[in-house]
């Protein structure tokens, strides 16, 4: 085991000015590409991310430390990004996750203040028994899956392009 | 096919400030982190990247405009950066990688003045004949597969933290 919640932090802490530098000067092209009909592009997936900080990491964090394993957490819908309606431009997007992420780690902070809390356990909807130290490594593994996704789907769409190279391109693998 | 030539150019130009984004706050544990023996730490990564800007990408480029099809350019040892024994700090790596990009990608602009120059050919020692356009397409894809495999290298040291989680995320597939 690897976690420590100074270090899972650190990672929390980079991706929104990460995917802001990564993102923010890519043209309409690269950012409503993705990997085929059902699967989400750049800007969908900051979306989602926005919608994890309201409504999945801390409110599951809060619920476990209120309601222990005595009952299941919500589920949380991973499509409910798709159904917005507003218009809103990337830089709000990216304003808008960076804050979010801002407040829900200082409620981290203040939610975990001792490794006991680090063991306490609730009870997922599909997975069973989780601990909190479970909770926050998944949240920055999270972060990390979809930094992935992103940089998947950006390759992807010069898969025919790069030509005999290909094969020597992992991402392309 | 999609190529760009300025698409991809937009690639090239984020990735030094992204890494230093991603990487810089993190501490010890992630940054010498890999996935197993012979695998590369996200310091190597960074290495390999600043290797690629002497030796590989541009130097192939000036190498197909002169040489063409008659020669096969030079292999490009992958493991170079390996054997330096200068320590540097991580800030000065990026330091190094932001202005050697910035070089290269003036030296690109330079170099690829019409679309005509894209159709060029040149025999490269494993692959036989490419062209301009799939090299610069590499290049740009070649940024991803390392972005990725940080990544995959971060994800990776919380497989086991992650707990029963792990089947949902992605990254560690």
């Amino acid at each position: 085991m690897n976690f420590n919640l100074n270090e899972a932090i650190e990672i929390l802490e980079q991706t929104p000015k990460t995917l802001e530098s990564y993102l923010a000067n890519l043209s309409q092209g690269w950012m409503t590409s993705s990997e085929g009909e059902g699967t989400w592009n750049p800007v969908e997936v900051i979306d989602h991310l926005i919608e994890c900080e309201k409504h999945n990491f801390i409110p599951r964090l809060q619920f476990i430390l209120e309601a222990g394993e005595g009952e299941a957490f919500p589920p949380f819908d991973r499509f409910a990004h798709l159904n917005q309606s507003e218009e809103r431009t990337l830089g709000e997007r990216f304003s808008e996750f960076q804050t979010l992420r801002t407040e829900n780690i200082a409620k981290l902070k203040e939610l975990v203040d001792s490794d006991e809390v680090l063991e306490k356990t609730g009870s997922h909807p599909a997975l069973g028994t989780v601990k909190v130290r479970e909770l926050v490594s998944t949240w920055a593994v999270h972060d990390l899956t979809h930094i992935s996704q992103i940089t998947r789907v950006l390759a992807e769409r010069y898969r025919k392009d790069v030509g005999p190279w290909v094969e020597f391109l992992g991402v392309l693998k």
